[in-house]
């Protein structure tokens, strides 16, 4: 399997993308920019889904759906939205095709021009809020808790599989409410859920901040995100949190009788991940033998290959294997016993190795014999010879173990490689040498932020939410500030 | 709740958009002929999703994602499915705006148009069995079994809520097989999963059959569908199955190398449901109250509406709910204790009723002092006090007896809609009088068949699956007939 592979090493980037494509996670399509998710690689979307979709629901948010297109003229309507948008809109501009004159395929049809162009959405917050202006008269209709899972476009002129691609899929909640404080809570809520997803779930260490003003979404009043820390040490934006105050509200008219019966504008949040998570997830913890994955995100836990020469072996094998399978699927726990007899164990070992099952189970005949199994763990390659008693608990703790052991190893990494400097001297010196992340004083102006992004290629990943007081100068231009802020290059 | 709304006999189409719009299931957007599935529509939605796709999953496929853009030479490939869609395409032509000239709003930049357009997919062969290629070589790569949960775009000139909209909701699968038998049995066994769930899950009758050439969906060899009967006497066309034969794997050279080491073409099948079914749902079962669902698709099976004056009646009721709620869901029931003190008990009981909830159980203080409960079925509208002794049991076989019922009375209705007729003037007769399904006579040419549709509107809706073989002669030319054919005006 890991042939032609490069190791993170040689060409960190280049592994990223063998890994992408040689694990099946997915591939480039024909379509300039946008990616096929191949079934192992959406088996993975699906589980972040689930879980996500129940994190959503369990806090009082329900789905729905909204149109694909969106009228050109919306756009228009709020002007930092349209400034942020409009450059990398795929536009519809007419909607039928003809025959060609000269019988070769077929052509756009130009009588089936569009009166006004529609975009394809590449967010949802215009078609929403111009919705949910019919949707909400009075304080009762509040608050009004909406998520979407959807695809979207942006027409990013440089692709990567996952983390940049032209067309992605993603959910986008976008919530309504009473008031300025409810709103914020709601913001700060949904990012507290998406880095409790990171963190637990991906075994992906995350900081919490907000977005300076510069590096906001488009129509937001406030960005929270969070920030993960890549093997490379260039940082990640696995998600983000919009407070949009009354900006949709007030450029779609949304208004409400409040209890005191006086007509306002709604309070608006916006927040999504996207497939851009699943690059995260094979950045933070794959390796140079392939993909690596944490236990509870993987579509199998746990690979049982049977090792035989004679049909009666594989039987006997086979015997054992079924309640096994059975006593570990009891506890929940997801298994695939991989009987193709096309592959040779060899081939089985290698392949399971590389798309990252966590666990790998060996039965063979002197197994049988001593009522053992063997038993190899992805994370630190370790093998080991178990008796079979209790194999349902031993299995259950080890991918527990394993699902910490991920985190915790990201953790230990990102400590090491995150710095604090206190001049710009020492800050490219560390940027260029070690990168990671990099805790430094900034005097707060957009200006001292575009010349160090410029000179530099660093930005400001956050401010920290819980920001140390900490009196200091700018490294850039020796101007007072009131605390460190978070550097990094990114992707 | 109910107030402005049609009933069916005064105007049946009415009744439908006002039901579907008033009961929150979804609206028109601002955009042509797509919809917004509001969240009470897209919950029973994702209810059918989650038990279609366990389904596809047992029977051994999975889930992936392939792009919404189709590049446009891909569709001239095959020439009888560029001829089927064509007509009705959502043209990409410019991927960026920028601001207008006169300073108001954006417009589309010339100079970003693309060398070849897209189109928005109405469906995915193309671009899948594009893709398809470089992942079958040989015989070990098949059978390939891959489903897609997706947005599609149809430009219909005529649009109605679920039935019918620009861009709707489906699933789509797309399978591979080495010979022709194994895809005919796919296809086979795909329309039986969705006769399934139609008639275990959305308690619809469905009647199986194949269609005439004239319906075959464009690029198919046979398709398969399923057909139901609507309260007016119309048909819908709730799902689609096709055996492909080898038509796109020639169009987009797909051959693998056979274990007898041939090469050859790939043989293919597609299938697909869509939020179509949310409009038979509705059609089949609902009625002048308001919705009426099945209920293992309604979002909540169960409303519980306390019914009180004072406080602590509240508080006595509440201590009676919470345990009861519980036991409910215990055993699997999907329970909304509705505590809304904004709303009178007469404002709920019209609401869940409207929004057919399946059962409403009500309790007051005088329950509280007999250990009773009020019951109100929605499908029969029938009201019965039930001791609360193992209450959770009773509501259970209550809730079968309901999706059972539902059932029946719509096999009844379709059994008393069915007529077998052997002259033209009959048939003309019970179309324009009674309608429903018509079993006649018929040649196999498509000329009788379009003549036929010209002049009544009917169609051959399916040529049953074990069509009995009853010699006859054409309704309409006279000619010899094999057996009967299933014809009604349709959806």
């Amino acid at each position: 399997m890991a042939k032609n592979f490069s190791t993170r090493e040689e060409n960190y980037s280049q592994w990223y993308n063998d890994l992408v494509i040689k694990a099946d996670l997915a591939e480039n399509s024909a379509v300039r920019g946008c990616m096929v998710i191949k079934p192992y690689g959406y088996a993975i979307w699906e589980k972040m889904q689930a879980v996500l979709d129940s994190m959503f629901k369990e806090t009082g948010h329900v789905n729905a759906y909204f149109p694909i297109f969106i009228p050109k003229s919306f756009f228009s309507k709020e002007a930092s939205h349209v400034e942020g948008f409009a450059k990398e809109c795929a536009v519809v501009t007419h909607y039928r095709l003809k025959n060609s004159p000269d019988g070769k395929g077929v052509v756009v049809d130009e009588d089936a021009k569009l009166e006004e162009e529609y975009i394809v959405r590449p967010t949802s917050e215009t078609i929403i809020w111009d919705t949910y202006r019919n949707w909400i008269q009075s304080y009762r209709d509040l608050p009004l808790l909406i998520n979407q899972w959807a695809n979207v476009v942006r027409w990013e002129m440089r692709t990567r599989l996952f983390l940049r691609t032209t067309e992605f899929l993603w959910q986008e909640g976008h919530t309504a409410h009473a008031t300025m404080e409810e709103a914020v809570k709601e913001t700060e809520q949904m990012l507290e859920i998406y880095a409790e997803f990171a963190e637990k779930w991906m075994a992906v260490p995350v900081l919490k901040g907000v977005k300076s003003p510069n590096e906001r979404f488009a129509g937001a009043v406030e960005t929270y995100c969070i920030e993960a820390l890549m093997q490379d040490g260039k940082a990640l934006q696995a998600g983000t949190s919009h407070f949009l105050g009354q900006n949709f509200a007030k450029a779609f008219d949304v208004k409400f009788l409040s209890k005191e019966n006086k007509l306002d504008y709604v309070w608006a949040t916006s927040w999504g991940v996207s497939t851009r998570l699943m690059g995260c997830l094979v950045m933070c913890h794959s390796d140079d033998n392939g993909l690596v994955l944490p236990p509870k995100l993987a579509p199998f836990q746990v690979v049982i290959v049977p090792i035989y020469k004679k049909p009666e072996e594989f039987e006997a094998i086979k015997e054992k294997v079924i309640p096994l399978k059975k006593a570990l699927e009891m506890k929940g726990i997801r298994v695939k016993f991989d009987i193709r007899d096309t592959y040779t164990p060899g081939f089985k070992f290698a392949e399971h190795e590389f798309r990252g099952v966590p666990l790998r189970l060996a039965i063979g005949p002197r197994d049988l014999l001593n009522g053992t199994v063997e038993v190899a763990r992805r994370d630190t390659m370790e093998k080991e010879t178990y008796q079979m008693t209790d194999i349902e608990n031993k299995v259950s703790h080890l991918l527990e173990n394993i699902q910490e052991n991920l985190f915790n190893k990201a953790l230990t990494f990102r400590d090491n490689n995150t710095h604090y400097v206190d001049s710009y001297e020492e800050f490219k010196k560390v940027l260029d040498e070690k990168g990671g992340f990099i805790y430094a004083h900034w005097d707060g102006t957009a200006e001292t932020e575009q010349k160090i992004k410029d000179e530099t290629k660093a930005t400001i990943r956050l401010i920290p939410l819980q920001k140390k007081s900490e009196p200091g100068k700018c490294m850039y231009s020796g101007k007072p500030s009131e605390g460190r802020v978070l550097f990094a290059r990114a992707y």
